[in-house]
């Protein structure tokens, strides 16, 4: 099977999973709350978090994942969820359009959007805190190491400092990429492979699988707002730049970045080489780096 | 000791604990950031939902608070900090002011205050799962239970959905205040009880009184703006007419929110009634509810 293959068909058994989960949290929440977030998180998405929460799993667990790594993989997915809402908001990139609809905030007003994150982030705790002791705790420090103020959202607060300066240097983007985008893809990683029964240091492998693979993922991304398709990627092309965003591709021109985005997915494999069935990690790697959309 | 003179020494005592776990929480963050989150936590504050959960601990465990519910005020304390930078955010509630000084958005910009919220956030749960198991995911439970969709964020979209309409009941405003205030004081106090050692069933009356306590607080708050001193509260009196929010004062008036108050912190004293050495967090609900700032 291909890494495109496996990962659409993990998707699609996924996504009824995510639904089942968001519904039990959004039972006692107000209808309107609910709703933002629901559309906030099921409006579509490649749910690549919570896939490669499910692959760690499983190469670790050497079977099927658990219970717990679908669990987990959906409270991932409701903190990708959330940081897309906050990020779309005018105070911050100021997009109007997010996967091919309406971003959260031209959809609920911008008071609703800023709670429904909030509301998600929070609830994505709930549901990994009532995972079993002690895999509930574990999992919530990996969940909060990776979104929190020295992770995810410690690289956004990097990339709004950045927006508007000229000539970054490539290391300097790579941080911010190893913040805003590696960081809940590593918690992603370590997490499903704690579920799948890992020890310590194979968390801690499957931590620098998963940053490494993310940075490669969001090279991927530069290159592709620069000659990707905007029909295939549900938001306008050439975003980064009217934005003034500082890019890989502004750093290293195209070919510089494609070349990077392979060296990252190869970090990323030698990051899982030792353990044993680990193939299908790498090819998930080598997938993030060259994808189309 | 009155109530006021406890609570004030436990602040001084627990002012310390909270800039040491802040700052420890704070070391590998960007620096603007990490400022942003700092100028939210530190500047200032009553300090009552730690200092109810060191409270909740001392009585439920007969003896000084641990280590543990220090931690989880602390944890507590960040996502009250959160809530205000997002609640005073312009799509909010729009607030230039708060303790007395600029709000987190006039201070650092509208982007770092959303992302200084989500950052407090995100560190408090990695502060509470850092407590020993099976300790620390039952206090992300309760925190995630009290800040989440069904708890402080729901209350606070019932009150953005609230806001401009005349004449809601007395029971839909309580409804707004048991979800914008209550749910993170019930929380507090039965969180920090599980740190003194609290059975399940415990620590559901140790929630009660909290819930009671936080509304008995909040009718208190909506009569201070009304009948209060600015220059005590450090933010302007008549606010929430400005704002056009649904208040209890505008729904049974001075005198009947004043005897509602009452009737609340009576509530908050029956659930913890039958608690050996309840008498502090009787004190503790019904200054809550009579306090003059």
């Amino acid at each position: 099977m291909t890494a495109e293959s496996y990962l659409e068909s993990k998707r699609l058994a996924f996504e009824p999973e995510l639904e089942k989960n968001l519904e039990a949290v959004l039972r006692k929440v107000p209808a309107k709350l609910a709703e933002a977030m629901r559309y906030g998180v099921l409006g579509g998405g490649k749910r690549l978090r919570p896939v490669l929460a499910l692959a760690a799993a499983e190469v670790v667990g050497k079977g099927p994942a658990p219970e717990s790594a679908v669990r987990y993989g959906c409270a991932v997915e409701m903190i990708h969820a959330y940081s897309l809402i906050h990020d779309d908001l005018p105070a911050m990139d100021d997009d109007d359009l997010r996967r091919g609809r309406p971003t959260a905030h031209r959809a609920f007003g911008e008071a609703m959007a800023i709670l429904a994150g909030d509301g998600l982030l929070t609830e994505a705790f709930a549901l990994t805190a009532s995972l079993p002791d002690p895999l509930g705790a574990a999992l919530c420090r990996e969940l909060a190491l990776g979104a929190g103020a020295a992770g995810m959202v410690g690289g956004q607060a990097l990339d709004i400092a950045a927006t508007g300066t000229r000539g970054l240097p490539a290391a300097e983007i790579e941080r911010i990429h190893g913040g805003k985008t590696g960081a809940l893809i590593a918690a992603a990683a370590a997490g499903g492979a704690l579920c799948g029964g890992a020890s310590a240091a194979q968390a801690g492998q499957l931590r620098r699988y998963g940053e490494a693979l993310g940075m490669a993922f969001q090279a991927a991304d530069d290159l592709l707002d620069v000659v990707g398709d905007p029909d295939q990627r549900g938001k306008r092309s050439g975003g980064d730049e009217v934005e003034e965003k500082a890019t890989l591709v502004g750093a290293l021109g195209v070919d510089g970045t494609r070349a990077r985005a392979q060296a990252l997915a190869e970090a990323a494999c030698d990051a899982v080489a030792s353990l044993d069935g680990s193939q299908l990690l790498r090819d998930l790697a080598l997938y993030a780096a060259s994808r189309s959309r």
